[in-house]
């Protein structure tokens, strides 16, 4: 079959591989009818060191499931599923706990033998525990909402739960992309007051105000602090939503958050520390967030897709089949496109 | 009136100062019964550069009421009060929100034209809003336990707010010192199942025990995260109550934490900056926590410390006057008492 394969930084082919295939009786075998490229797959798309196999790639998939192994019970071959980034058996403690990513048996794609997503097709380890069945058909027109479902769109919700959104609180979302445009959408759908952006293209920031962004900062590091503090009534914001990672970002974070804040971090860390002292302490301001548990977010999420009150999908502004993928890479990292989506 | 000066690390001296007066219409001026040696008065004990002017220690009181300024409501002269390391207004959105410590009007004892609390007099800005009356005499055998509510029992009890500490859950507490003991207390009040104090101080583990510490984590390090783990079914503690503030026991705190798990930070942090990546981020672990708003939780522990349901006051196990605090300060550092209170 083919899949993407990501070789060095900026090397991104489609490959023949090995066919995607069952392994343990708690597998599903699914054909990927959307996947996308994601923000965090940029960060190795920069920085990949030279690797001899490559790595596969995609975490993010809708499909329709082929074969499944002798233990699974919620689905059958022909059901459309949506496929969380992040593998897991929806039984142990943590599971239980709503955090999937922290699966005692769980893992993440394209890590290991589990392939990526951007291919024609997957093995998902854990099936009933992490694939969704979808009730509607894969021609969908709502397809690119509820690919959001595997990823963004539960990231930038999770951002908004770690930061504590709810009604009337004053939000700041830093980061324009595809989890910061989400993030606004999460914002709004709790009950925010004001939602804030911290962002700098023009075509992100309209599709961000489309989504119920309230305020725009364009500014950064101490100015765009200044700028929130100005807008929040000298304070800061209730609720900080991180959808970047680097240092810069989350020390930003943590300074327009007012004091009894919270910060909800979603971007993957780029740095090893964070700011300690002021004004995270000082101003009591928690720090919480982290891989977003999206399985546990789909039921909460799903029906607002499907009636169509939020439009996540609007974030996929490209779409390309699977020869596309690498332009796509380029793409999204020359700021061309905000997110690719991918029909292999 | 005398009162404790610090001019440089190791140099207190007891000096004659100005007496202590009401200056704003909100004031209060009260005679000090009993303060103390706080843990964070050791930083600068260690670290601090010489002063000519000197610099007023002790934030930690009870006294009793000597006079009022004209808009103060709510005590009179000769009434016994506590007073909370921070005085606040009590009506500025964060003293309604219930965190004193971020009060727009606000601030703390020892800094700017405010005295300390180690003298025989202080005067107390927004006494309305900072002190609360209590109901019992000055000489109460309860005086010491009582003491603790301006600053380390309150601090205790929000380290395990901040964790998150509740019916059920395993609790780690990093740090054998004053508040890490008074944690200990607050995390057993609040229901913890487990109780994990991590310190290697034989006299303080012992009190720890009494105080409801069920396993004690003498090691260090990476090896107290892993003895931690093994206490905790591998997975680490829901809550940690961070109660040191230098790098590593930050460090530790985090890393002791299960995913999902919540770190409450009330010691002064020494170091800028804390992790951010593993085991922060990719376990979703929440870090909080911050100054105490001790001023908010009196209400709540008074009761209990009446009742002789906790004992807090056993943290003070050495008692001095004036002429004593720099033998005090002594004591401290070198770790032969855990803490001084100081009888003016």
């Amino acid at each position: 079959m083919r899949a993407t394969v990501m070789f060095e930084a900026g090397d991104v082919r489609i490959e023949d591989v090995p066919d995607a295939r069952l392994v343990e009786p708690t597998d599903a075998l699914i054909r990927v009818t959307r996947a996308c490229i994601c923000g965090s797959d940029l960060w190795p798309y920069n920085q990949l060191e030279h690797s001899e196999t490559g790595v596969r790639m995609g975490h993010e998939a809708v499909g329709v499931v082929e074969a499944v192994g002798a233990d699974v019970r919620t689905m059958k071959a022909g059901d459309l599923v949506v496929m969380p980034f992040a593998y897991s058996d929806g039984t142990c403690v943590f599971c239980h706990d709503g955090l999937h990513t922290s699966c005692i048996h769980g893992g993440f794609f394209g890590t290991g033998d589990v392939g990526g997503a951007q291919a024609e097709a997957v093995r998902v380890p854990q099936a009933d525990g992490t694939l969704f069945v979808l009730p509607v058909g894969e021609d969908d027109a709502l397809m690119p909402s509820l690919l959001t479902l595997s990823d963004v769109m539960g990231t930038g919700h999770h951002a908004a739960v770690a930061a504590k959104v709810g009604p009337g609180k004053s939000v700041a979302v830093v980061g324009d992309g595809a989890v910061g445009l989400c993030a606004v959408i999460a914002a709004k759908r709790l009950g925010a007051e004001q939602i804030i952006i911290l962002g700098r293209h023009a075509d992100r920031i309209g599709l961000a105000r489309e989504f119920g962004a309230t305020d725009v900062v364009s500014e950064r590091g101490e100015e765009a602090v200044e700028r929130v503090r100005e807008l929040t009534g000298g304070f800061g914001a209730h609720s900080v939503l991180e959808c970047v990672g680097h240092g810069q970002a989350v020390a930003t974070a943590i300074g327009v958050a007012r004091p009894g804040g919270a910060v909800g971090r979603v971007g993957v860390p780029q740095d090893e520390t964070m700011p300690a002292s002021l004004p995270a302490f000082f101003g009591n301001v928690t720090v919480g967030g982290g891989p977003a548990p999206v399985r546990a977010y789909v039921e909460e999420l799903l029906p607002d897709v499907l009636e169509g009150r939020i439009e996540p999908g609007r974030v996929l502004d490209r779409a390309v089949g699977l020869d596309g993928v690498p332009d796509g890479y380029r793409a999204m990292n020359d700021r061309e496109s905000i997110k690719v989506m991918v029909r292999p």
